[in-house]
């Protein structure tokens, strides 16, 4: 089953706005195991949607457009879908009630310009709308094909993409398998050092013939790791979600602790759970990263149950003072384990993180730029403290650092050692 | 002149990239006066890019093809373009010799696949490549149209746009005139509100067939504000220069004191600016934005000659054992006050920031979510203090209240009065 996205919005050739929504259509397409081979993108222009659908129609089975269903004389997007259908657009009156009702609800008089988004093109059927009154989506049929029309808003054309777009396709497609993929996070190895630790896994699920073997691919994402994500077709989902869990365990045997989450699960969301599993309060002094891992923290929901708070000692003789860092070097494994041990006294915490190191762009105590010290303080042992070397400029090696400085407190609140020292 | 887009990346179909670089691209056409009314995206396949060129050829003056210039056999758009001019590929030795060159200089020895990037459609003319190394860009002749492609990596797909592929669509579309535009960074009102304070300028310079005149553009920028460009075309650079000047001027005296910064400059800049030309040291204490306005401040960079540092008193009783502040409730103007004051005075510093509130979910003390205090420490007088009532989720109150609070740094350090407080 092959399927075609058609943008409307001259804001998207103009370039105010960046299609997110083209990425994330097509990836959901993509994992619904239906073929996408053309984007197009066109203005508010009734002539040229008209041209791109009748395009897409004419290569595809299936059309998704997506923006111009919003209530003001710019969304054309339904009189376009009219034109291509040859029919006329009718009131919905369902849809309409369900608009009046909104603006009633909150005591407003409706412009009448509202009630367009109920006009939906005779033979179509209107997609309950997630949220009352937003734009409905539409499933048009033209021939034996089929045109949806979801809005441009990201969050509506999601909400309307996974909950009736996505499973039509399917079940148009004859689709009696579903596909399910779980993404594990890992922090710590490069991608073509994680393609080799699982080079050997592939060319086992790779067996010509062997349908319903899971399919591993590589996502880097940046500063926040690379995901390995596994997929799988099934005949129902209580199967997939077996063959995820039976795929993730091996997964995990292969790569032990580089994984820190699953799916959406960051960095501090698995930190997070430990401290809470645990019963500790944190709490962190930083240098170089200047507050951006206390911001990372509290951006957990329930933060506030155990993170206390942090120190920004940004000048050196702040650390002295409030931290009671010795005097001396302060790019050092013994600084950042004195930061440590200090916040974690100032702020009365279970658990003190220290971190100090070079941003760049010049060096600092004869250290290079990425050079950054790490440490965590936890119950009567000494801290721990590791060491790494970061690539990139002031503000990549700011957000290096916040992940590694997480990372080291993942591994010793789970008993890992910490990965070994860059040098 | 109309020119089209055509992306070429079987990654941006799938969803792997996001193509930031179509909307950059149409950004920089409309800049330069060139009309964008397509974009189409196709995979690495030969046919489909020849019959998406030809197709962008039959209804546009230009086409840049954006994308698959590399060195594997994956990159067809060279073969894609022969095939549309109908002529053979051949090798350009100029860009052999520079790929060479650039092996040679590393010591390493060069793979032949990297030779394919000096391939050259007979008639068309490489665009020295600004990294040497890097995929040259092309311009190919087609009839009286022209094709250029370019490579899909952003930074040098700008390069070779900027550089090459816009000047030559402004001469061949006979504009002996330059356009320069000009950005007034604003915080503190609405899109719509902006739109009133200049609709009496707008009207002025919409006068019909006053060439010439600068036109305005609103661009919401979420929580970095709202911008307000100016674009003028003029003979020449020193002209665009003044004319930008003299409309900065009359904007600058409609708009007041919500313009902070000029194009790319951020919030963080501009109080540093301040900052600095006053010979002050800032620190700043944090309750709900938990360490987001230190780091933002210590991306500046030099920050480190006016920051001091900051403590992110996120549990209660921090604030008031480390920040001096009065037991008692905390989401108020006094706390707000008390922790500028305590941290300034903990920090060593000329000024001290406070910040506290509620990011929600949860009311706290009675107060709502998006409810925030802000306050000013500096010289001998009462800390300046004002309150927000800021909307959306955790941590986009977090972010709006970050640059609130520069903002009313912003405002007492150049001596305007803080903004009425929203209540």
């Amino acid at each position: 089953m092959r399927c075609e996205i058609v943008a409307v919005g001259t804001e998207l050739l103009l370039g105010q706005i960046v299609d997110t929504n083209g990425a994330w259509m097509g990836e959901q397409l993509a994992l619904a195991g239906i073929d996408v081979t053309h984007r197009q993108t066109v203005g508010d222009n009734l002539d040229r949607i008209v041209e791109a659908v009748r395009l897409a129609l004419s290569r595809a089975d299936a059309v998704v457009l997506c923006g111009g269903l919003g209530p003001t004389q710019d969304d054309i997007t339904r009189d376009a879908i009219a034109a291509v259908m040859g029919v006329e657009l009718v009131a919905d009156e369902e849809v309409a009630e369900r608009i009046r009702g909104l603006f009633g609800s909150r005591g407003r008089t409706m412009p009448a310009n509202n009630l367009r988004q109920a006009l939906v093109p005779a033979g179509a059927t209107a997609i309950a709308d997630p949220q009352p009154g937003t734009a409905p989506g539409l499933i048009c049929p033209v021939g034996d094909k089929v045109l949806y029309a979801v809005p441009g808003v990201p969050y509506e054309m999601r909400e309307i993409m996974t909950g009736a777009v996505l499973p039509d396709l399917s079940r148009r497609a004859g689709q009696v398998a579903v596909i399910r993929s779980r993404t594990l996070r890992t922090w710590g190895d490069s991608e073509s050092g994680l393609a080799e630790r699982l080079a050997d896994r592939m060319v086992e699920l790779d067996v010509p013939g062997a349908e319903g073997a899971p399919t591993l691919a590589f996502l880097a994402s940046g500063i926040e790791g690379i995901k390995v994500r596994i997929t799988v077709k099934a005949r129902d989902v209580a199967t997939a979600v077996r063959l995820l869990d039976a795929e993730e365990k091996v997964l995990r045997g292969i790569l032990g602790d580089i994984v820190f989450g699953v799916d959406d699960e960051s960095m501090e969301h698995a930190v997070a759970k430990l401290l809470e599993e645990r019963h500790l309060t944190l709490s962190v002094a930083e240098s170089l990263t200047g507050g951006l891992v206390a911001a990372r923290l509290v951006n957990v929901p329930g933060a506030s149950d155990w993170f206390r708070g942090g120190v920004v000692a940004y000048a050196t003789n702040l650390k002295f003072k409030l931290l009671d860092v010795p005097e001396g070097p302060v790019v050092t494994d013994d600084a950042a384990a004195a930061m440590a041990e200090g916040v974690r006294r100032v702020m009365d915490a279970d658990v003190g993180l220290g971190i100090t190191g070079v941003a760049g762009p010049d060096s600092q105590e004869g250290q290079r730029p990425g050079t950054v010290f790490m440490a965590v303080a936890m119950g009567e042992d000494d801290p721990v403290t590791t060491m790494v070397r970061l690539p990139g400029d002031r503000q990549r090696v700011r957000q290096f650092a916040c992940i590694s400085l997480l990372d080291l407190l993942r591994r010793r609140l789970s008993g890992e050692p910490p990965r070994p020292r860059i040098l």
